[in-house]
């Protein structure tokens, strides 16, 4: 994960999250009529398509199911703080709560990328799965604990796309020396294959791709992708998006901040992140499918599948960056655990089913 | 659809989907501190796993989020209606709240089983995005206007599975004169192929099967049916689900009652929904996914695919049946022509995301 990435705010992916089971707040009688008017700091540019329309939404349904007792007034990456600095302005309590993805905080910990995502990993079904219902959503609260933060899944992009490439990718030797925008653990099994991982800003990943200066990008898919124009600077449009299979987006909040809600107020951030973790990704569903008919109709670019070989090689390779991983770090291991035990048992059921019945149908 | 099905409470799919795009509601000052008592007539027997649980869920989701301002008494099927009367008694305001699924209202108009699910159709993704980004849930209203309903996506069972059978199915013609527990068009498709649909209460299933009056059954997936039994009355398995590829479920709300509430417990109920929505396929998930494993250690359970050639055979005769009701009624055929629309659309993206992400990752 390389910083100039979250400073920019366009740090390639969304995810998708609901909300946290909290204890159940007690039905009170009339309600405490205190206000709260809160900031929420995001790493995303200004309305940015799905991600930062997300937030949009998200503070929509906390105002209005709150009749306006909370106010949220939201900072885009750069207005208030840098994108990079959302984690800690919340945990400092600069900001009562964030928005972006928990892999941009590597940094802090390690842990945290797997409740965001992770390569050949969860897809977003299954990531909802495992934090709603799998334990993971008490193991992502144990990890940001120490940081003073309440973490809630608040959004998903679903399965990437694999991304730009201004050469074709036939074998793994086509991946050495390949310069390519990618961040984290993928990144880092495109090193182990012999590749030059970069990181850039979304800003900048257009210049750079129609100027020679990588090779490669991978950003997020149709919708996202035709926003900044990556179909104009390169011809091959590769997929699946084995690096991010179903990114899961977090709303953080400063614990401080959280124990002051009195319960509705709790409950009503709580459910409006998970409501508007399915809205995001039913947009992403519908913009996708009508972007990728654009692009399908665009005579400059191809759409290729990663050859088997080349998947099954990056498959083993990001294993073996995870390994290392939780071998050093406890935490690492106690989380990647819990994460594999669930994939072990999703594998199986999605197998017989979503990807036996679209199969079916197709 | 059969009456009987329906009286039981134990009909078959669930649903997925979420809340309503209404016009937002004003974040007016102080609340309106009235308090509103309702009651909520379910289709599902008490506290069914998944399908009645979901229900206490929005509940609590919504009771939790108006501090008590909203209070909802939750009658399964029998208690107080019989679950076919949940959609007359909401439309006549007899109670203000309903749960179940629209193909249980056939008989209302055709129209209504689009909005729940239709074989070798939209998936739960696919539905969300049609529902919510696609024009679905605005067709929804206008269908479901005439009967003074206000209706919201409230939850999703995910992708079925085939169903139990005494026999195995290698061919077409291993359809014919099987008697088979199978609702709706998927059950017009079987009939078209010979077979005999039957529809059965949920709680008759498992002594049909086991006496030979049937010889097949659907009912939901390895989390649903292991509760019921299936698996010690029928010994092969079969997937995928064609006949419900990811049921929506329904809240429906009498238009009188919903224009009594302020907007700030309307965009309650709304948000909730969806919440609800996502929760609940968040538990299908991880629990289908432990029952199969269940399952899988089960000597006397195979677990088979349908042959490629059924599959094709179903396929066209569920066209056929489609393609009639829509010539017969212009409501179903608008309904139809914006599905089928988002379907064009959404399979060619679901081909080269989750369709080829999970073959990558198997």
């Amino acid at each position: 994960m390389k910083r100039r990435e979250f400073v920019s705010g366009l740090g390639g992916a969304a995810a998708l999250a609901g909300c946290a089971r909290e204890p159940a707040g007690q039905a009170a009688g009339p309600q405490n009529q205190q206000r709260f008017s809160w900031k929420l700091v995001t790493t995303w540019p200004p309305n940015f398509p799905g991600l930062g329309t997300g937030v949009n939404t998200l503070v929509r349904y906390i105002e209005e199911m709150s009749g306006g007792r909370m106010q949220i007034t939201v900072y885009a990456a750069n207005e208030l703080i840098p994108a990079l600095e959302v984690f800690d302005a919340v945990s400092r309590g600069t900001a009562e709560m964030g928005h972006g993805a928990a892999y941009y905080w590597r940094g802090k910990t390690e842990a945290a990328q797997f409740f965001a995502a992770i390569p050949f990993g969860l897809n977003a079904h299954e990531m909802h799965g495992w934090l709603y219902y799998g334990g993971g959503l008490d193991l992502w609260r144990e990890v940001y604990a120490r940081f003073d933060l309440m973490p809630f899944p608040a959004g998903n992009t679903g399965v990437q796309m694999g991304g730009w490439f201004n050469k074709r990718i036939d074998t793994m030797d086509d991946l050495k020396g390949l310069k390519m925008r990618i961040p984290g653990i993928g990144g880092e099994a495109l090193r182990l294959a012999g590749g030059t991982p970069v990181t850039l800003p979304g800003s900048e990943i257009f210049t750079a791709l129609q100027t020679g200066s990588i090779d490669a990008t991978e950003w997020v898919g149709p919708y996202n992708d035709i926003a900044i124009g990556l179909h104009q600077a390169a011809r091959y449009y590769y997929y699946p998006g084995w690096q991010e299979p179903g990114p899961t987006l977090e709303c953080i909040i400063n614990v401080g901040a959280w124990n002051q809600l009195p319960e509705d107020l709790k409950a009503i951030v709580r459910v409006a992140c998970q409501a508007a973790t399915l809205d995001m990704t039913s947009e992403y569903m519908a913009r996708n499918a009508s972007s990728l008919r654009q692009l399908e109709a665009d005579a400059a670019v191809e759409i290729l599948s990663f050859p088997p070989s080349v998947l099954v090689g990056l498959k083993a390779l990001t294993l073996q960056v995870i390994e290392k991983l939780a071998a050093a770090d406890p935490l690492v291991a106690r989380v990647w655990e819990s994460y594999r035990r669930f994939l072990d048992e999703s594998e199986p059921w999605q197998r017989i089913s979503e990807q036996a019945y679209l199969a079916t149908r197709t």
